[in-house]
C-alpha cells in the first residue's frame, strides 16, 4: 500500500477516528458507529478495518497489508482499556463481535461472528462477571456453532442431512428428557460445547481454535472472504454494486441483550417506513440476542411495549432517536441492545421506505424545518411516486399467499401496481367477461395491437414473452395498467385455455394476482387497495380532496414544477388518457400515435381496404372513409389539450401489422371483403417482412403512398380548424417518423404544408402548427444539420434509436439481454435507461447539429425513456426542451426533471 | 444575371470564343465544336448559347436574360459574314441547325431542328445555290415536319392515329401512283409542304411561322424546353445527372450530306469501341442527312468503303481523326458530313467503350506514349474490369432475341455475366440436372443457405425477391455466378414447377438466359463466350498465356499494384474461391464466414443437434463432432493462403437459420433425430425472431454459449498449429462479430485467447495470430475507443452497419429503395456504395476513436462495399489499411485503390 495509509479506525468512549462522511472507507455500518460515538450516543467501543484492506486483500492473493496485525493489536488494546477487560483473559475477558459493513447495505449477504473470544478458560471469567453460568455456556455454544459455520465452513453435507449441531442439541435434549432448548441447563450446554468441538474435529480434522487471537483473525478473514461468496456476488450484480468496492470489518465489544429480564434487543425506525407517519416504529425481544429477532422463533413485541417493560431505557432510546434523526436529517433505521437496563446502539442508517413514506417524510420534514424544499425534492426516488398512483396489494394478504407457496413465478415488472382477477387468454374474452362485471387478468404469450381492447378491459396483463418495452409493457404503462411481461415460466395453451407454471396448471376462470412492481405472479386472489392520489386527481369519490396523501403529493409537485427547467409532455392517443395526463399536469402531448386509432371499432376494415387496394384510386376511396374518423379523434384530443402542443405522428408501423395473420383470419376477411382467399393470401404474403423493424414503415409509407400522409394531414388540420372556428386555440405539431435524410422530410413536409394551407383557406381560419420529425435512426442524428432545414422540431424516438444503434430488437432481446445486464456487458437495460455512451452520443451529435442549422429548433424525447429518471436527467443535460412519457409517468418525470435542475445548480 | 456574363460564344473560320475545358458552360457538344474550330478542324460556323441561359430561363418563368436577342443577332451576323449568306435571305439564305448539348451526353433525350430558315422565299435561294429543286423542297418538307413535331408539339393524337404528316406523304404518293418517297419530285414535295402547313394550321389554329427569326426563337425555346421533358428527366434520374445543370443550345450553319452522290454523312470512332483495336471504325451513308443514319431505313456502309467512294474526303477524315485523338489523348466518337467532297465535322466526344476496349485502348496508348501509366489507370472504370472476367452473351444472338421480343423482364443486375440454361426451381434439381450434364438456371422466389449447392451447380441464378445484397446476390458474386435478383415480374409456383412472367409461362426444363450485367431475363438460349483472362489465370486450356487480353490485363494490374496504397483482401470460405482470389492477387482473406461451412455435407445434422441440445453438455457433444470438420476447413484455407492473413469470423447468424422451416421438414428432422415432433416444433418456434437482423446472433451467441466460440477457436488454432508443424506459417485473425461494447469483446477474447494458448502449448508450436472485431453496429463506432482496448484489428461490416445506421433491412428494402434512389431521397443505393454522410460518418468516428486508443490498430472493410470503386476510394480517404471483397471483385478493388491513391497525389 506504498506510503502506509491509515487502515484501522478506532471508536469508543465518546471519541472516534472516523465519521459519517467516511462511508466509502469504513462502510455504512462502520461510519454509523463512528459518527454515533462522536455525537455522544452510547456505542460499545471497537474498531473498523477499512475497505482498502479488503481491496488490498483481493489484489494480493488474500494477503493482508503489512502492519495490519500490529494496528489491530493497538486498537484492541484501546478497547480493553476503555472497558477494563482483556481479550483472552480468564478473569475478566473481553468478547467481541466481528461484522462486515460495505459502502452500500447488502443485508444478510455477508458473514458475522458474535461472542468471539470464548474458550474453556474465558467462559469462566464470563460466568464470574455475569454470575450466570447458563448464559455463559449458551453464549459459548452459540459462538462455536456460528464460528464453525461461518469461519470453518462446516455446513450440512447435503440438503438431506440435518444440521449436525442441531442434531447434537436434539440428542442432548432426548438424553435429558426435555423438549425445549431453554430447559437445558449450564452443565448440559457445557457438554453440548464439547460435543460441538468434537464434531468440528471429526469433520475438519482440526481442533477448534481455542486461542482468541486465532479466532479473531479467522473471523476477519471469513468476513473479507464473504465479500466474494456466491450470494454476495449475485446481490451486487442485481443491484449494480461494483465488485471492487470491498467490505470493511467492524470488531466491537460485545454487549448482551440475553443476560436476563433487564436485557433486550431490537430494531426500530425513527418514523414509520411504510406510511411515513411520525411515530417511533419497531420491535424488540426481552432477553435475546440480535439473531433471535431475525430467526423468527419468538415473535418480537411492538416497540411501544418497551415503554412499560423498561421505561428508562425506552426514554433513553427515544432521545437517541431524536438526536440521530436531527443529526442525519433523515429517518433512521437503528439496532440497539439493552444490557441490564443500559442502552447500547449497534447501528444507525438511513431507513429504506415505501414511496408513500418517502413523500410523507420529505414533506413533513420541510414543514418541521429540518430540510429545505430542494432537499425534499432531491431525496425522493422519482420512481417512488408511482406507488402513490397504483393500486397496491394488501400486504397481509400477500404475505399469506407467500407463506402458502402461492407465488408461482416472476416476470418483468413492466407496469407497476397490483391486479387480481380471473384468468382469460383472449382479448375478446377479456372484453366479454368485463361486460359481465368480472375482473380479469389477460394472459397472453405476447400481445399485439389487436389485443388493445382486451387489455383495456383487464385488471392486469401477463405475458410469457417480451421485454420491458414489449408491446404489452408499453401499452400497459401508457394505460396505467398493471403488467408483468416476459414471464418465461408460463406455458400458455390457447386452444385448451390453460397454462402451466412449473407444476401448477391454471385454467381459464381461475383467480390469479400479478404484482407489476415486483413481477410476481401469484395463484389466487389478493385484496387490492386503490390509489388515493389518483382518486382525487380524477375527481373520483373514493377519496376526499383533503386526503393527506394527495395534499402532500400536490405540494411536492408544486415544488418540482417551480424547480425544473425541462418541460414534461405525455404520450397518448386516447382522450381519457389525455385527461389523466392533464390531471397530472402534462404540458402537452409529445407523441400521439395515429395508428392505434386504426384499430378502434370498424375502422380496421377501412384500413385493410386501403392496404389491399390495387391502386391509388382504391387507396383514396378507403382513406376517404378514414378521414372523418381520424378528424374526430384529433378533434377530441386537441380539444382536451386546449392550447397546449399536441405532437401527432403520421402513420408509422408496417402495413402488415394491420392485416390478419392466421389462415382462418384471412379466410374470414376475404369473405367480408368479397375477394378470393388466394388473392388476399398472396397480398398478405407479399407484405410480410424479414425485419419489420427495418422495413417499409415510417415516412417510407408516406413516400410510397403520399395519399396516406395527405389524408392524415387533412384530418389534423380539419380538426384544428373546426376548433379554431369555435374560438379555441389548438396547436398541432405534425411529426414525420423514421426520417433518415433531408429529402425524405422535405417530400413529406410539402404534402403536410399543402394540406394545412388548403384546409385553413377553405375554413377561413389560421391555426398555429409546427412540422417536424422523429429522430430515431442513427443516420438522422448524423445528418441532423441537413434535416433541421426542413424541421421545426426534433423528437427523439429513443426506442427505435436504441434498437438501431445497438442492433437490438426489443422483441427478441429477452433471450439474452437480462444476462447482458447481469454480467455487465451493458451498463444497464438500454430500453429502460438511455444508453448514454451509444444512443446518448448520437443524441448529442443530433442536438449540436440540429441547433447549428436552426437555433430555435424545439427538441424533445418521446421514447419510453422519457419517463425514466436517469434518462430525464440526461435529456436535461444535453439541452432538450422537454421529455414526453406515458400519462402515469408524468409526475415521475417532473420530479426527475426538478432533481436534474437542482443538481445542475449545485 | 447581375453584371452581364457572356452568354453566347461564337465559333467559325478557325477561331472560337470557347474551348474544350468550358464543357460545363457550353455543354459537351458545344465545347467540342469550339475546340475543333480552334485546332483547325473544319467545322461549320455557329454559336453556342450557354447552359447559364437555361438555368436563368427556368429560374425566371421561362424568360430569357436581357440582351440575349441582341447577342444572338450579333453572333448570327458573324456566321453570315463567314459564309457570305444571310439568314432569311431569298437569294442566298443561311440555314441553320439548332441542337441541344448538355454537360453530359443525354443521347436522343432532347430536341433538334435542322434546315431552319426555310420558307417559300428562301427555298428559292436554296434552289439557286444547289441547283437541285427536289433537294430544296425535300429539305423544306423535312424542316416543316420536324419543326411541327419538336417546336409546335404536333404529335399523333393517340397511339392509334397514324402520323398525320406520313399520311399526307402517303396520299401524295397514291395520287401520283408511286411507291417510294424518292419517286416524288420537287413539285410533289412542294405540294406536300403546303399540305403540311395546312395541317399545322388545322391542328394548332395558327399559321406555320414563315419568318426565320420566329423559327429560330421557337426552336431555341423548344430545345431549352426539352431539358425538362419527361424522358429527359427520367434519363437524368437514372444516370444521376443533376437537374440544375441545364443544356446549352448550339446554332450552327447547315451543311448537307444529302445534296447528291458527292455528299455523305456518318459517325465513327477513332478506335474500335468494342474491342479497343486501333482501327478506324464507323459507318456512313451517301446522299443522306444525319437522321437517315439513325432512322435505320437505309443500312449504313462500313467506313472503310468511304475510301473507295470518296478517297479525298476519307484521307481528310483519317487525318482529322488522328489530330483529334492526339489532341484529346483519347479515343473519339465523331459525327461528320461531306458536302460535295468537302468534309465538315459536326461533333467530337470521348467515345464510350466496353471494358475490353477500355483496357486495350489505355494500355495501347501508354505503349504509343500518348498517355502515362497513371492516366491509363485513372481512365478505366474499375467496374469495366468485370467484363474481362465474365462470360458474355454473343451480341448477335442477343440482338436477335430482342428483335423477337424474347426479353421478358428486368431484375437487378446482381451478379455480372451471362448465363443460359434450363429452368429449375429447386436446388436439389439443379445439382441433379448438373450431374447429368445439363446447364441450368436456378429460379427461386428467394434463396437461402440451403440452396448453396444448387447455386453452385447452376449457370445462373434468378430470384423474384431480394435486392443487390440479398442472399442470392451476395453468394452469387462471391461465387462469381451470374445472378439477376429481385425480378418482381416473376410469379413462381414451386409446386407446379413453373413461373409466369407477364403473359408468358415458363416450365421447368425450358431454356432461359439471364444477363447479370443488365438484369435482363430472356426466353430461350443465347450463346455465351468465356472470359480469356480467367482461363489464363486459373490455368485453363481454352486461352493461351500469350492471350493479348490477358497480357494487357496483367500489365494494368501490375501498374495498379505499384500505384495503390490500400491492401486488397477477399471474402471467402471456400478453398476453390480462395484459389481464385489468390490468382487475382488477393493479399489475404478479409472475411471467412464459418457458418457457410455448417451447411456442407452432413454437418447440418451436428449443427442442429447442437442447437436443439437441452444443456451445455449436449451442446458440447454436438460441437465435438463439428470441431474436426471445422479444423479441416480452416486448415485447407489457411494452407492455400500461405502466410497471408486469414480473418475468420466466429458464428454469426441467428440459430434459427440452421433449422428447418416447413412443418414437413420439421417432421423429417424429428424422425432423424429421434425426438417427438411436438418438442422439436416448440424449440423451432421458441427460436423464431421478429427481427432476426437485430436478434440473438453474432457475439451474442458466443456470450450465451461460450462453448461455441471455444470450439471454433480450437478448430482454428489446431488447424494453424498442424500447418506450423509442417513448416508453414499460417496467420489467422480471429474476428468476433456484432460487438457493441468493450465488455462483450473482452469476454469473447478471453475464450479465444485461452484456446489459442492451450492449443499452441499442446502442439508445442507458436503461430502468429490477431484477435479483433467486426465493427458493424453504430454503437461499436461510438465506443470504438473502448473496444480498441480489446481489439488488435477492426473490420467494418458495412452491410450490417448500413442496415442499422439507416434502419433499413436489405431483404425488405426492395419495395421502396429503388424509388428512393430514383427520386433522390438517398444519394445512391447504400448497399452498393457506402452512404458517406451516414455510415461513413460513423466509420470516421470509429477510425479516429480506434486509433486514439491503439495507434497500430489494423483496420479494413469486409462488407460488400469493399468491391465498389467509390467505396474503395472512401475507405482509402478515411485511412483504412485494406478492403476485402468477393474474389471476382479483387481486380476491380485494386484498380479503384490505385485510382484513389493517384487522385490523392494529384
Amino acid at each position: 500500500m506504498g506510503k502506509q495509509k491509515k487502515i484501522i479506525y478506532s471508536f469508543g468512549n465518546g471519541k472516534a477516528e472516523g465519521k459519517a462522511t467516511m462511508r466509502d472507507l469504513l462502510g455504512g455500518k462502520g461510519a454509523g458507529l463512528h459518527e454515533m460515538t462522536r455525537i455522544g450516543v452510547p456505542v460499545p467501543p471497537g474498531f473498523t478495518i477499512t475497505t482498502d484492506v479488503c481491496t488490498y486483500y483481493y489484489a494480493h492473493h488474500r494477503q493482508y497489508p503489512k502492519g495490519l496485525e500490529s494496528e489491530a493489536d493497538a486498537a484492541l488494546a484501546r478497547v480493553e482499556k476503555i472497558l477494563g477487560r482483556r481479550f483472552g483473559d480468564a478473569e475478566n475477558p473481553l468478547l467481541v463481535s466481528v461484522r462486515s459493513g460495505a459502502r452500500e447495505s447488502m443485508p444478510g449477504m455477508m458473514d458475522t461472528v458474535l461472542n468471539l473470544g470464548l474458550n474453556d478458560q474465558t467462559v469462566q471469567g464470563l460466568i464470574q462477571r455475569t454470575r450466570n453460568p447458563r448464559f455463559a455456556y449458551d453464549s459459548y455454544r452459540r459462538f462455536v456453532q456460528m464460528y464453525a459455520d461461518v469461519v470453518l465452513g462446516l455446513k450440512p453435507k447435503d440438503n438431506n442431512e440435518n444440521d449436525p449441531f442441531a442434531a447434537i442439541i436434539d440428542s442432548q435434549k432426548k438424553r435429558r428428557g426435555v423438549h425445549f432448548d431453554s430447559e437445558l441447563d449450564a452443565e448440559d450446554l457445557k457438554e453440548v460445547v464439547a460435543a460441538f468441538k468434537a464434531e468440528v474435529k471429526d469433520r475438519s480434522g482440526k481442533n477448534f481454535p481455542d486461542d482468541p487471537r486465532d479466532q479473531l483473525w479467522g473471523a476477519i478473514g471469513a468476513v473479507f472472504g464473504s465479500w466474494n461468496n456466491d450470494r454476495a456476488i449475485a446481490y451486487r450484480e442485481l443491484y449494480h454494486i461494483p465488485h471492487h468496492w470491498g467490505t470493511a470489518v467492524n470488531v466491537q465489544a460485545m454487549v448482551f441483550g440475553n443476560l436476563g429480564e433487564r436485557c433486550a434487543t431490537g430494531v426500530a425506525f425513527t418514523r414509520n417506513p411504510s406510511t411515513g407517519e411520525k411515530e417511533f416504529y419497531g420491535e424488540f425481544l426481552v432477553n435475546a440476542q440480535g439473531e433471535d429477532v431475525v430467526a423468527g422463533i419468538r415473535t418480537p413485541r411492538p416497540i411501544a411495549e418497551l415503554k412499560t417493560v423498561m421505561p428508562n431505557a425506552y426514554t433513553e432510546l427515544q432521545k437517541v432517536c431524536r438526536i440521530l434523526e436531527k443529526h442525519y436529517q433523515d429517518m433512521q433505521d437503528i439496532e440497539f441492545t439493552i444490557e441490564n437496563d443500559k442502552l447500547w446502539m449497534l447501528q444507525t442508517r438511513t431507513g429504506k421506505r415505501t414511496g408513500f413514506a418517502a413523500v410523507r417524510i420529505a414533506v413533513d420534514m420541510v414543514e418541521e424545518r429540518i430540510i429545505s424544499k430542494e432537499e425534499a425534492l432531491l431525496r425522493i426516488e422519482p420512481d417512488h411516486l408511482n406507488q402513490l398512483l397504483r393500486p397496491v396489494f394488501d400486504n397481509k394478504d400477500k404475505e399469506q399467499a407467500s407463506r402458502e407457496g402461492r407465488i408461482l413465478a416472476k416476470g418483468l415488472p413492466a407496469g407497476p401496481g397490483a391486479a387480481t382477477g380471473q384468468i382469460v387468454f383472449h382479448a375478446e374474452d377479456a372484453v366479454a367477461w368485463r361486460k359481465n362485471g368480472e375482473r380479469v387478468v389477460l394472459c397472453r404469450i405476447e400481445t399485439s395491437p389487436d389485443d388493445i381492447r382486451g387489455m383495456e378491459a383487464a385488471q392486469g396483463i401477463l405475458t410469457a414473452r417480451g421485454g420491458m418495452t414489449s408491446h404489452a409493457a408499453l401499452v400497459a404503462r401508457q394505460m396505467g395498467k398493471v403488467c408483468v411481461a416476459g414471464c418465461e415460466a408460463l406455458q400458455i395453451d390457447y386452444s385448451e385455455r390453460l397454462m402451466h407454471v412449473g407444476e401448477t396448471t391454471l385454467k381459464e376462470g381461475e383467480w390469479i394476482s400479478v404484482d407489476g412492481s415486483t413481477g410476481e405472479v401469484v395463484k389466487g386472489e389478493i385484496r387490492t387497495l386503490p390509489s388515493e392520489v389518483l382518486q382525487v386527481l380524477l375527481g373520483g369519490t373514493l377519496a376526499p380532496k383533503e386526503s393527506r396523501v394527495y395534499q402532500q403529493y400536490a405540494k411536492l409537485m408544486r415544488w418540482a414544477d417551480a424547480a425544473r427547467e425541462l418541460g414534461v409532455r405525455t404520450n397518448t392517443d386516447q382522450p381519457d388518457q389525455a385527461r389523466v395526463a392533464m390531471a397530472f399536469g402534462a404540458e402537452g402531448i409529445g407523441l400521439c400515435r395515429t395508428e392505434h386509432m386504426f384499430f378502434q371499432g370498424d375502422r380496421i376494415q377501412a384500413v385493410r381496404e386501403m392496404i389491399l387496394a390495387d391502386d391509388e384510386a382504391g387507396r383514396r376511396r378507403a382513406l376517404a372513409k378514414l378521414l372523418p374518423m381520424q378528424r374526430e379523434d384529433f378533434k377530441s384530443i386537441l380539444e382536451i389539450m386546449g392550447s397546449l402542443p399536441v405532437t401527432i405522428r403520421t402513420l408509422d408501423p408496417p402495413l402488415h401489422e394491420f392485416l390478419p395473420k392466421s389462415e382462418e383470419e384471412v379466410r374470414e376477411l376475404a369473405q367480408v371483403m368479397g375477394v378470393p382467399i388466394k388473392l388476399l393470401q398472396e397480398k398478405v404474403t407479399v407484405l410480410q417482412e424479414f425485419n419489420p423493424m427495418l422495413g417499409h414503415r415510417g415516412c417510407r409509407l408516406g413516400i410510397s403512398y403520399p395519399e396516406i400522409t395527405e389524408m392524415q394531414a387533412r384530418a389534423i388540420f380539419e380538426a384544428a380548424c373546426e376548433l379554431r372556428k369555435l374560438g379555441k386555440n389548438p396547436f398541432p405539431e405534425v411529426m414525420i417518423p423514421l426520417v433518415g435524410s433531408q429529402e425524405e422530410l422535405r417530400a413529406q413536409r410539402e404534402i403536410v404544408e399543402q394540406a394545412a394551407q388548403e384546409t385553413m383557406k377553405s375554413y377561413g381560419v389560421k391555426v398555429r402548427y409546427l412540422i417536424g420529425t422523429m429522430i430515431e435512426l442513427p443516420r438522422a442524428c448524423l445528418v441532423a444539420d441537413e434535416i433541421a432545414h426542413e424541421a421545426e422540431f426534433f423528437s427523439f424516438g429513443t426506442n427505435d434509436l436504441t434498437q438501431t444503434c445497438l442492433g437490438l430488437s426489443r422483441d427478441d432481446a429477452g433471450k439474452f439481454l437480462p444476462t447482458y445486464v447481469l454480467e455487465g456487458l451493458l451498463p444497464q437495460d438500454p430500453f429502460v435507461t438511455i444508453d448514454q455512451e451509444g444512443v446518448g452520443a448520437l443524441m448529442r451529435i443530433a442536438v449540436a447539429k440540429g441547433r447549428k442549422t436552426r437555433k430555435d429548433l424545439e427538441m424533445g424525447i418521446c421514447g419510453e425513456h422519457g419517463g425514466d429518471p436517469k434518462s430525464v436527467a440526461f435529456c436535461h443535460e444535453i439541452g432538450l426542451d422537454y421529455v414526453s412519457c406515458s400519462p402515469y409517468r408524468v409526475p415521475v418525470a417532473k420530479l426527475a426533471a426538478a432533481q436534474s435542475a437542482l443538481r445542475k445548480k449545485a
